[in-house]
């Protein structure tokens, strides 16, 4: 028995969205329905639409920080009922039988198949997803705000939760955009000592207020001097071809550079120095849905919410121009008026 | 008072070396005195007699595999005492006053005092060292073969250790010589599945033998491509340039690539295999005194013994001839004759 949903679908690269039905089959007995009330635009909704990594299929509808209302549960879901408020991230099913998913660590599956990548996304009316990739939004959360957590917050909190990162530790985090001023918050509320790098002057307040104790202008040669040797952990937020010998040179002994955004270019990294401090460079993608359940529970306990701003979903296509402007203070969630 | 030691000096980069007197001043109360019976050659003997880093003095004397027995202790030693086997490594001495001591990594402690670094080394008849450097040789062990267990052996173990590798864990070695050998040999003990990576198909066998349960060809791409996200940790023990993204593709997730010889060139790493797979490339120095007590206790219990051969003191430039030459199997030992 099929049933139609409404979205936002580009019909090729960069097209604009416009608003368009698709047909959906029989519910999967291990997926739930979504009625969708907030959509959060990252910056793969971004890369997707202009088919910046060769995997779009158009029409396209973005959206991987969806949140809203189950309306319907499949006849195996015995884990979440009609009416419960959800997310769902950048993973919408996993395998559930391999290695990874049996130890916790789904995110890493290698069938783990995106909400928006060959599959419509989160930009609709309605959302199914698998019932363990259906997050519960936990009292005292703000669904208005919950959907940046769902991809980008869980993008930088699940390196603290990994790597298990103690409230001793120093952690730079590099770029004070849509992840690092998320990643800034989360640190803090971690208990540690806290320091961001940017290269905006203009943002060295709003770090602070973003929870920074330290900020330090990567172009500054001196004060990068002076940071050398003393952080435990460094996140790089920026998607760009940085110093990287510098910034492991920040490291403390037995350090990490953790790499958060897709570069593009091979990243040129000296070996002696990493040889002599014990270090580390490490990259990962998004959480498990056991990280994504602890960074919410964490969020609410810590009063940590992404700074967003509010588009209609209707305002779609001002919405994306806006996100690639660059002028997005930080994230931009979408609300559903269909 | 100062008394007179005797030791084998290179005068100049590179020249031979010959028997020399050189005078040492006062015991440092917290240092002991050996009386050297085996000196295990690296091959940073080699570099720093070539003045490769820069860093070497003339007169050299080398040797930080030193093994002998304490003649003298220091007015505050109070751990060793006078007749024991010890052995001394890469370090001779840290500052134990810095967070790195105090918590047990002394091997990255900033004022860590090498052996041979402006300081001469154990191809003499005696060598003092601190007394938290000098590292009793168990019973049970051969000191004729403890030699190079204490920096080679050390080197290799230190990240089992450290990063708690877990013998279900699957290892690689890139690299069957000094370093990789016991490795291998290590690795196996650990209880891991082990698997050589060689560019030389005349150490497929000697691989097997030395604890390898398989061994792969790093130049045949089709088993390179069979070995994909199966190890999770690679130790690359070839101080050269490798297709470092044909390794890292190699890894499990959360598999780790590292580094334990210096290479001279940047490495080149693409980031985004490493986000998916959450891959980390890191690298280490010589082992604390912690780990190579640790590593000297697991090599009498497990039978480790590094495959050495044997030069008297005396020898000390054919020995240096064989090493540069690159066909010692696989550590050389000199026998201290004066």
């Amino acid at each position: 028995m099929s049933q139609k949903f409404v979205g936002y679908a580009a019909e090729a690269l960069g097209a604009p969205f416009v608003k368009k039905e698709f047909e959906v089959g029989e519910l999967d007995p291990e997926y739930v329905e979504i009625d969708i009330k907030y959509g959060g635009v990252c910056h793969s909704d971004l890369s997707m639409w202009k088919n910046e990594w060769g995997i779009s299929q158009y029409p396209f509808i973005g959206g991987h920080e969806a949140v809203g209302t189950i309306t319907k549960v499949g006849a195996q879901v015995d884990n979440l009922v009609v009416g419960q408020t959800v997310g769902v991230g950048w993973v919408v099913e996993s395998c559930m039988d391999c290695l990874q998913c049996l130890s916790g660590h789904h995110n890493l599956c290698a069938k783990a198949q995106p909400t928006i990548v060959h599959h419509h996304g989160g930009f609709a009316n309605k959302l199914r997803a698998h019932k363990n990739w259906t997050i519960t939004i936990p009292d005292g959360m703000d669904p208005a705000i919950a959907g940046p957590l769902m991809c980008g917050g869980v993008t930088v909190f699940a390196p603290l939760l990994e790597y298990r990162i103690s409230p001793v530790d120093k952690i730079g985090v590099v770029g004070i955009g849509g992840l690092g001023h998320m990643a800034l918050k989360f640190a803090r509320a971690w208990g540690c000592e806290v320091t961001a790098f940017t290269s905006s002057p203009s943002k060295f307040d709003e770090a602070k207020r973003l929870g920074a104790h330290k900020v330090i202008s990567s172009k500054d040669a001196e004060a990068m001097g002076q940071a050398k040797g003393t952080f435990d952990l460094i996140l790089v937020t920026a998607s760009a071809s940085l110093d990287w010998d510098l910034l492991i040179s920040c490291l403390a002994p037995q350090g990490r550079l953790h790499i958060l955004g897709g570069i593009s270019e091979p990243i040129k990294v000296s070996v002696t120095p990493m040889i002599f401090g014990n270090n580390a460079v490490s990259a990962s993608p998004v959480g498990s849905p056991y990280a994504i359940s602890k960074m919410l529970e964490f969020a609410v306990r810590h009063g940590i919410a992404p700074q967003v701003e509010s588009f209609k979903m209707s305002e779609i296509n001002e919405a994306f121009a806006r996100l690639e402007s660059g002028k997005a203070r930080y994230r931009i969630v979408l609300e559903a008026d269909f």
